[in-house]
Order: structure tokens, then sequence, then C-alpha cells
């Protein structure tokens, strides 16, 4: 197995497309907001990626069917006003290592590249605070001030000065720069430590507006209702496993040899 | 030294072979199953495998004899009622690394491919509390509804949205699940931080059934009985490594450069 | 992408330039040291370098610009009295994995060697007190005794059986040792957690004497008036994330996926 | 720079040469017994190592002067009663990471088996208790039951399901064992934390009588005292470190960029 495998599940012709990464991570917001565009537009997935540079384990999903770590790639033809081709990268893992990283973000971006990609937006979330917030803002930042101003135009507030963007929401940006492709980071605001339903309506909100197209996020609102009763419960669950920890070793609770 | 050596110690023709694994992880409970099987029936060892991704040490054995970290293939044939041949994957060691796991696993899987397996079994333990527990449950998970159905059928809990299966016993199933072999894996029930005989034979009560075949566990009932009492002595002892990790730091007890 | 991409900007004719590495590390007292005489005497880049080794992601910038990590490499010719030939290497990162200094570090020298250079200086900083100092000491080694000695003529502290020197500033010195380029390293000392320029221009100060060359360090002392100001801002900082890390986890604050 | 890189000094014919190893460990126990052997035969560096695989750093040594991190093969001919030659591994450090050494060890392994080597005895330290211990112990293991009985013979106490010998000392006997040449490891008893010259000295007396050879002690005898007064000031020194990093960042104290 080499670093990265790309499955090419259909050959498409895409126009221009934009590329949009939606990767698990703080929050799950970004993937929460992408996976939500491929459900109402009814995306087609046309690759699958797997690299030794994920963890290394399988998920158990519904009814003990176990899932790969995986990420995949879907398309959407004239999506909004603008007739829109785009490219969206979701899955259910980011690679393990600081190297990893760099190879499949690399490797995945001289992919969707061959489909000659306009822009990039990637998406993901900013803790600001550990207490869920009640409007939360969507920050980000651009690989120039072409799309900042978008961004600012927008209404989202750009960061300065404020460290990194780690993973890959960082890295296709960084990339892609060196390649000449420009493109935005939008992040919505979360605690981070619950899929964060609400951050992903707002980031949503703001990317149909970039993208000038709608969306329904009815379904979205839903989620946000279900995540808010989920809070109580994931904060109970967080003290059980603080008191389990005390009486054993959490660490090792869900390893399986 | 590549990522992994395989020493083929005997040509074997095997028919459609079941593919167990069976490496050291939580409670070695499907290690002490898995080397039982091997006991019990006579099973022969026909590979030996090493890998710079295993941890960088020795192991002192009885009498000041030192041991590889080693992995190693056994084959069985006309086993039970169905007549099934088996190979079964045992050591003491997995990779240290996520991508060691993943290369290793991948280079194990192209190995006993070779011998068209039919199915994979991937055997571990599950914590569910640090206590020992009455009558350990036997836990399960399968790549598709087939496999899954099966475990039901045994009387295997599946286990439903519940994490990973970290490790050999997860990359097998999803590696085996890409190349279209399936398979299940049975997890028994325990603390973990013992060596744990009475899941290892809920265990391989549930294997037997699953795969049609009689065993005697007499001797792993002798066992459980060493290690109740083992329970008490490891307590005692882990209670002792604690104190001298107070007066100095137990990390660095046992290295030896 | 390999380990270590050097992107040439400019083809340049150097008279056996004298190597100085200046990338962050320690209070960034090298490399505040450095960029100071690329501004000063108005040095040119001819050199960009990126590397999967370095951490995976960009920084933020001003008006949310963002930029990727990266080193590079600047010249300067005839400078000071002895009409010196430079090249600086500078940048806002240096490799994250051990691996990955010694295969970067050895790419550049690599690199900068087929300019003959004739002599390495590495620029970093010392922590010997967390408080910081009235007058920071200049602390030195060197890979012979004839560089021990200019060190000491300069009035720079060797330091004796006294540790390692760690990352890029202790690598281009062993590594040029093995290929027979000596060299020396100097280390401004500083509390090491915040942005030192006064240690910078302690160690601007040496190094002139070292290489013979005039330098108005005017702005480095304003940098340090601002600096000397930003102490009491950056202690607050660090007490608002050690409270806010006792409310959630401070590791993932800044994390986005 | 490949993974390891054996610079030969000088081409030399040796017969059937017994291979020690003693890079530094818990205690440098097997380091200081054979740099005193180097010292008191006179013995001659025919080989130097080099890693990438190394800690990324140099060492500042007496005067300011750095010295790059190395392994180095020593050899002697016709040592002792039995006139043997001998091959010994030295350096400053040991590879950081786990693929390292297997590498490492590996490369070096292959280098000495050209020589013909018949045996291989690996010297380190053995913690039991973090006082020092009036007499130390020698602890030993073997790779089969006859090098284990020669153990006996000389009275090194042999350890018994005893956990692992981690790094070169460990590995080198197993990787040895895989090809079929075998060897003993001698563990000094040793608290670890300090340079324990009390330790080598009773390691070295149990390897001249395996050797056959005699050595003068006296130096190690005088280093042994030295020794004693600088526990009380190692931890004076400890005590400080841990007042400092109270302070500060102990962690980062040393690190220079």
């Amino acid at each position: 197995m080499k670093t990265t495998e790309i499955n090419v599940l259909e050959e498409v012709n895409l126009d221009n497309p934009i590329f949009i990464e939606a990767l698990p991570g703080m929050g799950h917001v970004g993937k929460l907001a992408a996976d939500h565009i491929i459900d109402e537009f009814d995306a087609t997935k046309f690759a699958e990626i797997h690299s030794p540079t994920f963890p290394p384990q399988v998920i158990v999903k519904e009814e003990g069917i176990i899932e790969n770590m995986f990420n995949e790639l879907y398309y959407l033809k004239d999506v909004g006003e603008d007739n829109l081709d785009l490219i969206i990268l979701v899955g259910n893992t980011q690679s393990l290592s600081p190297e990893g990283q760099y190879f499949v973000c690399q490797e995945i971006l001289d992919f969707v590249s061959e489909y000659d990609i306009s822009r990039i937006f990637t998406l993901g979330g900013m803790a600001t605070s550990p207490q869920p917030v009640e409007n939360p803002t969507v920050f980000g930042a651009a690989t120039n001030e072409a799309n900042a101003e978008l961004l600012k135009e927008a209404g989202v507030e750009l960061r300065s000065n404020d460290g990194g963007i780690v993973g890959a929401s960082g890295l296709f940006l960084g990339l892609g720069l060196r390649r000449g492709i420009h493109g935005s980071c939008l992040m919505g605001e979360t605690p981070g430590y619950f899929i964060d339903a609400e951050s992903a309506e707002a980031l949503l909100i703001k990317l149909s507006q970039l993208l000038n197209f709608e969306i329904n996020t009815e379904k979205l609102d839903e989620r946000a209702e279900e995540t808010r009763q989920m809070i109580a419960k994931a904060q109970q669950m967080e003290q059980d496993l603080i008191n389990k920890s005390n009486a054993g070793n959490a660490d090792d609770l869900r390893y399986i040899g």
C-alpha cells in the first residue's frame, strides 16, 4: 500500500469546479455542513481514498457493521445562480502523522487539480470558549486579498495574526497557494467537544452566500435541536468517563487487540 | 530489513481456509483462545514474521533465555464437523506505529490471501468495566449483514455505533473488506489488565459454535483458576509499582540500554 | 513531494560566502537578529524551501491572509570591512520530526555547499532563567579551537560540558563538521517565552564584531521597547490560557479541522 | 543521508571476534565498562557510524567544542588467556525512534558480521531500586541455554520471565539470534539516574571472567569514588531543576533553535 490510494469510481467532466474540503475536525462543523450539501443536492461520489497514515482502526456502525477509515470525493454540477461545479472532500478521518497530512493532502490536490479547480474552500470549526455560544460567528482566512475581501463582504469575520490553521483545512490552502490556486477557510465558532449543528448551519449560510446558492437548512435545524439535547447527555457521559478513569485506565477502555 | 519479513517454514495446501487473527491485546483474550486452539489441535507453524515496526526489544523468558518479538502463522486441516482448514495468526506483539500496523497487516493479508482464504475472524478483548465480571459477554462486529447475522445466531452481542476497533483486529477486517473478503470480530469482555482466561473461554465457546467444532476447554479452566489466584497477586504488584514510582520513575525501572 | 523542495529564485555568484542559520527557536533570538540584517542590508531572497516535515498547518497573518510554513535563503554581497558574502537561512519553522531535522538540514547544506561556503554561523537563544535579564550574555560553541578562540576574543562566553544544541543550530554545525566546514553557534541569553529583541541585539553586536561589519540596531532597540511592553501582556495571556485550560482542553483550543 | 552511514577508517583482519555492544543506557553502566576496556587495552577505532535516527542535536564538550552524535567501532586483538579478538561498539547515543533502532542495529550487525563474529555480548544497566546499592548484582540473559549456563557459572544472576530488554542491548541479541549468532546480555544493577562506575566495575569483573582476561579496574575505582561524590551534587541539581520547572518550563530550558 502506497501513502495514498485513490480509487476512481466514475470518470466525470467538470467545468472549473470549486474544491471544498470538509474533513472531520473541531466540532465536526465543516463535515456536518458538507454532508448536508451532499444530502440536499444529492451529490455523486466519484472517488474513494484510503491511506496507511489514517488511524489504524475500523469504526463500528449500526447493527455491528464495521466501516473503514476513508476520505471520499463527491461532485455536483450547476449549483446555484452561477451554475457552479463543486468537488467536495469528506470522510471519517484525517491523517494521524504530520508528514501523512502533507502527503495525503498533496496527493488529493494533485488528483483534483486534473479537473482544473478554480478555487478552494476549506471548512472547519474554531474553538473560542468552552461554553456553547448563542449565535456562532463564522471566522475566515484567505490566500490573498481578493478572497479575503469576498469573505468580508459576506460578513465573515477575518482572523488576523492569529495562530495557525492546523490539518487539512490549512494545508489545502497552503499547498494550493504554492501552485497558484487561491481560496479561503471558513471556520464556525464552536466549543468543539460535541458535534455542533448550529455552528455548521452558520457556516453553511455564509458558504451559500459566497457561492450564490440556496440551501434548505431545515434538517440541520433538526439536528441542531438534537444536538442541544445531546449536550446534556454528552456532559453526563464525560463525567462518567472521568469517574471510570479514576477506577481504571480510561485510555484503554475501548482498545481492542 | 524491509517493513515485514515473512519466513515460510513449510509449503502447504489448504482448502479455502478461514483466517483467524489473535495477536496480543486487551486482556490477551484473543491470544489465549488462539493459543489454546493451537495446543489442543496440535496446529503446525508454517511461517514466522518479523518487522522493524515491532517494539525494539527482546523478551526474557524462563531461565534467562531471550525471545524476539514475532508474529507467526499456524495451520490446521479438517477441523470440526465442516472439515474446515484454518490459518491462525498469533505472536507476542503488534506493530508499535500506526503506519506499521497498516503495512504489516497488509503484507500478512497479502500472504494469506494466496491460500484463498474464505473468511476472517479476529479475536480480541473488550473492556467494559475495571472489575472482573462473572460471566463475560462476547461482543461482535462484522463486515456485512450476513456475518453479523451469524454472530447474532451464536448469541454474540453485536456492538452498535460504538467507537472503533483499534489495531490488528480492526485492520484485518477493514483491509479484507476492501478486497471483498468478509469476516467478523469476536471480543471477550474483560477488565483488560490481567491475562483473562475466563473471557478467553467464553470467546472460544462462541468461536467453536460459529465454526462448528468441539474443543476441550478444561485446560483453559485450569488457567482460569490460576488467573483468579493471579489477580490478587497482580493487584499487589501494581500497588508495589505505584509505591516504587513515587520513590523514583517507574517508567524507566526496566529500561536497559 | 520529496522530503525537501528547494525552489531557486535567482542564480547568483557568491565569493566563498559565510552561511548563517537563524531559524525560529528559543525566544526567536536568532531569527530576530537575522531578520534585522536582512532588512538593514536589504538582502535578496534567492531560494524558498518547503518540506512535509514542517508542521502540517498554515499561519494566519494580518488581515486574514494565510502563509505557508517555509524556510528561505537570502544573500548579501560585500558586507563590512572584509567584503564578506553571506547566505542567510531564515523562516517561520523548523522540521517537526527528529529525522526530518536531519534530512532538511542535510539537503539545505548540500545546496549551500555548492556556493563554496567558507564558514557556518548558527544563531539561537539560550534559556538560563525564567526571568528576563538586564544585559543578556551571548554564549557560544564552535566546531574547532580556532573558531572557539575567535568567539572568546569577541567576548562570547564559551559553554563547556553543557548539554546539547538541539535542532538546526546544532545540526548545521555537526553536519558541516563532518564535511570539513567549520563554524560557531551564537546563543543570546533569553527567558525564551517571548520574542526577545534585547537578546537579539546582544547577539547581533557579537556577530557584527566577528564578521567585522557595522549595523544600525536602532530599530531593534525600538522592537526591544515594544517587547518590554509585550511581556506584561504575554504574561497576562498565558494566565488566561491556563484559566481556559482548566475549563476545557487548552491543547485543542486552536485546532481547526 | 541514508538510514545509517558507516565510515570505515581502517581495513582490519580479525579472527572470529566477539562483538560487544555498550551504547549509552541506564546508568551508562555498559558504556563505562566498555570505555574502560578501550582505554586500558588501547583499542583502535576502525569505523564511525552516523544516522538521521540519532537525536537531532550536537553536544557541547570541553571549552565549547561541539561533538556530533555518533556510534563507533573499536577492535582489539589477542585479548586475555584465550587470545580473543574483540569488536566493541560504543558511542554517545542510540536511535531515537523504534524503527531507527531496528534499522541501525541491523546495519551495524550486517557490517560486523563480515568479520565472522563468533558471539555477542551486550552490556547495560538494570534499575532495581532508586537507592544506590552496596554491592551491585550483575544480571544476565542469553540467546540459548549454553550461553545462559556460562553466565550462571560466572555468578551472573539470570533473569527469568522478567520483562523486556529494550534498545540496542536487546536488539543485537535478537537480531543475532535470527541469523544464528548467539550471545548474552550483562546488566549491572544501578539506580540509573547517575553515571554508575561501581555497577560498571561489577559488570566488568563478570565480563573479564567470561572472556578470561585480566583488567586493572583501579581507574574505575577512582571514577567510582568521584561518582559517589557526584551523587550528592546530582541530587542537589535535580532539586534545582524541579524548582526551576515550577517557575518556568524545564523541558525547554536547554532547547536552542
